[in-house]
């Protein structure tokens, strides 16, 4: 297993400062011991439609110098263009689906190859059917499309922000029903522990399906801040022979972190459970 | 003065539910009573990429059969393309002066006359004079192009997110250094009890150029529920003639909130102080 | 019985912002309704050295155009200079006793008749007696030669903040050692409160010397908002026929707190009572 | 670097007790360990006025025989005096700038190099760039009548309490402005936390120019019973190579405090973190 650092404490999503370039952040996050980064897709660090092919090689140099891999990459949904795949408006789908191929390119350009997928959430007066079927339409489409990229797309359920796919059956019904052989899943223990689940049984019901974790505390803490069982999750993952990624995805929901010191904290305390 | 309600806590952004389509929300608010809406320019509400000129005439048409008018336009900063314009990236400040002017295109075909104006934030690494300049050259820009649309400008400081326009001083010495006849200024009481400062001091140094005001206790409850002076505030703004919007900016950071409850709670307290 | 608004919350002690010249703050309290000021004497309100005699008529004019009286005035204790009457230091001590006499001039230059006596506090390595001496010393000092201004002092025990003169019989004991016609007592309803003590039984026991009160809640709010007994001190002051100033000392101690809220606040409940 | 002591929490200032005369305050925090004593110029400890030729070389006699440096030197603004110089009142101002260069001329007996500058604060009506304007002045008056002692000024961002030299940002341009030799900056951890501000960043803006460092968890707690990253902040400072001062500046802003306790539990966490 590997040990991975979300950018979003660094960067301006979605609270705006502190903010640091992505290349600042590499080699912070380089420094304190990472294995990777994951790279959210907001600006100012990775904004497809910001991002020059010249800054993208530049980035990859930067990647490379501090040995850093890109463990994975996601969108950055509910901005100014949403990006709900399961929008009732038919522009904003088709902005979301095109957003997330722009990410999987960007992620292919910085050597990566695992693409987040957020399965959009339901307005008022949407069916759940028709949310629903919307979401799993965009997943089909884009998991054609960024094969060509060599890319995995993992959906993670998100029920502390959303209300569609919101527990660890539902992410398992979506990639049923894709079919898709670059499909997978993923799941992050905080939206775990916000329906007051036992992440362990994630593990075992994902299985050999399971593509990446986000690990946090409930609130977005530091692993070992509070009550997670991050050993009996360690132990789990090594039962099945996970040999992925774990994304540290803390710290950023609030202006009053110090991002290096937090990367700092979760590096040392999961460092040492995984020896 | 008249009262106007902020769609955030309807909306998608920054929270991504409850979130109810606009013509819904646009019913709602005008049943509690309110004279005007503040429509943030985010999805699935307002994005201007997203909003054909049919549908911005239909959306018009309910605004009419609801007697309800378009007090102010905002964008959303901070998502995916950050649309910061003291952002280091030429191409993310490129794309907010931008989205600037589409909002402000939109809030003029929805019959608003006000857009309000985010000064951006400092990335780490940017000089603080650098990104003063950035955001100064946009809001010239803006100002100039929105004028055709007879659209005012108002610079809200922002202390609460940001780290650039934090007072009442820095919004008005970027007034003064841009000159444009259709810039003045707004507050929101939750920025200035942010920094300990009295809302009533913003209103006599503000003065006549006060175009907009954002009304919320510290945290975003609805005013009355906090300990802010209301009171005070509207002794002031009928001291100095202000006969401008109100725009209850609340609720929205948390999901945990009720929308109509909120919105309600609000008009209940504020129309009483109005009498 | 009148009410008075002290300015502390109003100036620049100890908190140093919010802070409004003395014009602009006699202005304000006397719009509220109050009867009388009580002027604490630091900068940039009325430290004496810095308030020059054609200042001082133009501030007794701003006060006669706005009926407001001077109910009282204090010094400043506790900053650099300290002005405690009973330091281990001879300077300190004399540069005490010379401020306590610049002030009741200053208050008499404008209008005002009542100087509060804080008694000083004791540094560790001076033995109480001694401090209690030097106390008793500056006072009776003070007390001579404030009487040419026809200022009465009036003793204020201190609890909350002090070591010296602590209770009720604290100040009792120290105005009779004295033995001066012009000095009375005084208490303060936040360090009554702060010692769990009954400020009515301070009104029976100080009886017909009592000159002067402090009214607060315990932690400083507007009398009203915690739960001092203030409808039983009005009966008290009422059964002992007291028709002195009530000075409500308030919302001094902390930054986030509104001037004028806090003072209307206090007005609106106190004027009640006294009808 | 080297560990320091800050004398508020020993002092009258600003709450009035405990309080121990300087020369015991130097035994107790020399034997604590502490490489410096950082001496703020409020009675009884050094108030100029108050010290005289003789009582200065004794007490230099006594940091001498306890091995114990002065680090700096800082005056006590906000009591009566005021001392802002920033103020309205011409004789304030005036008072300040004489106040800062006794402080000096104090700070050289006692053989410290070191004085800190808080820049003042806007007084109600005074516009920002008035209130800027006379700080500069009166830093530029200073640093050129101090330099003759073999005094540095350091500037710091105080803004806590204040509302004029807020940032880190506002510090430099400040520095620059007045463009004396013997002037530069420092920052305390308490005010960059007020600000959800990330300490090392200072550091690496201030770098050469950082003179002075104030340690402190957000509320004035000793450091390490915080929140506060104090590691990244000392690997951030040799990262730099400062070899300066790190003054602990806590406790004082309440009377339950203990000083020895406070003092001893900071230099235990502090000496640990520089091994």
């Amino acid at each position: 297993m590997k040990l991975s650092f979300n950018n979003w404490v660094y960067s301006s999503f979605p609270v705006w400062v502190p903010a640091y370039p992505l290349e600042e952040t590499i080699k912070r996050i380089a420094k304190i011991g990472y294995d990777g980064i994951e790279i959210g897709a907001a600006a100012p660090h990775a904004y497809p439609a910001y991002v020059s092919k010249d800054r993208r090689k530049a980035i990859r140099n930067v990647l490379q110098d501090n040995n850093l891999e890109v463990s994975s990459m996601l969108p950055a949904p509910g901005g100014g263009p949403g990006f709900n795949v399961a929008s009732p408006l038919e522009e904003e789908r088709k902005a979301a689906i095109e957003q997330y191929k722009q990410v999987a390119e960007l992620c292919a350009d910085l050597g990566g190859g695992t693409l987040l997928y957020v399965a959009g959430w339901q307005i008022y007066g949407t069916p759940r059917q028709q949310a629903w079927d919307w979401s799993r339409e965009a997943l089909s489409e884009i998991a054609k499309s960024v094969g060509a990229f060599g890319i995995t797309v993992a959906i993670e359920p998100t029920p502390t922000d959303s209300n569609l796919v919101e527990s660890c059956d539902d992410a398992i019904e979506l990639m049923e029903q894709v079919g898709e052989g670059n499909v997978g899943l993923m799941f992050d223990t905080q939206h775990a522990y916000y329906r007051n689940e036992v992440p362990t049984d994630y593990v075992y019901r994902m299985g050999k399906n399971l593509r990446h974790l986000h690990i946090s505390e409930l609130g977005r803490g530091a692993p070992g801040s509070g009550k997670g069982d991050f050993v009996g999750l360690v132990a789990a993952l090594k039962d099945i022979g996970y040999n992925g990624y774990l994304a540290m995805e803390i710290g950023f929901n609030r202006r009053d972190v110090e991002p290096d010191q937090i990367a700092r904290q979760a590096y040392e305390y999961m460092k040492n459970l995984l020896k």
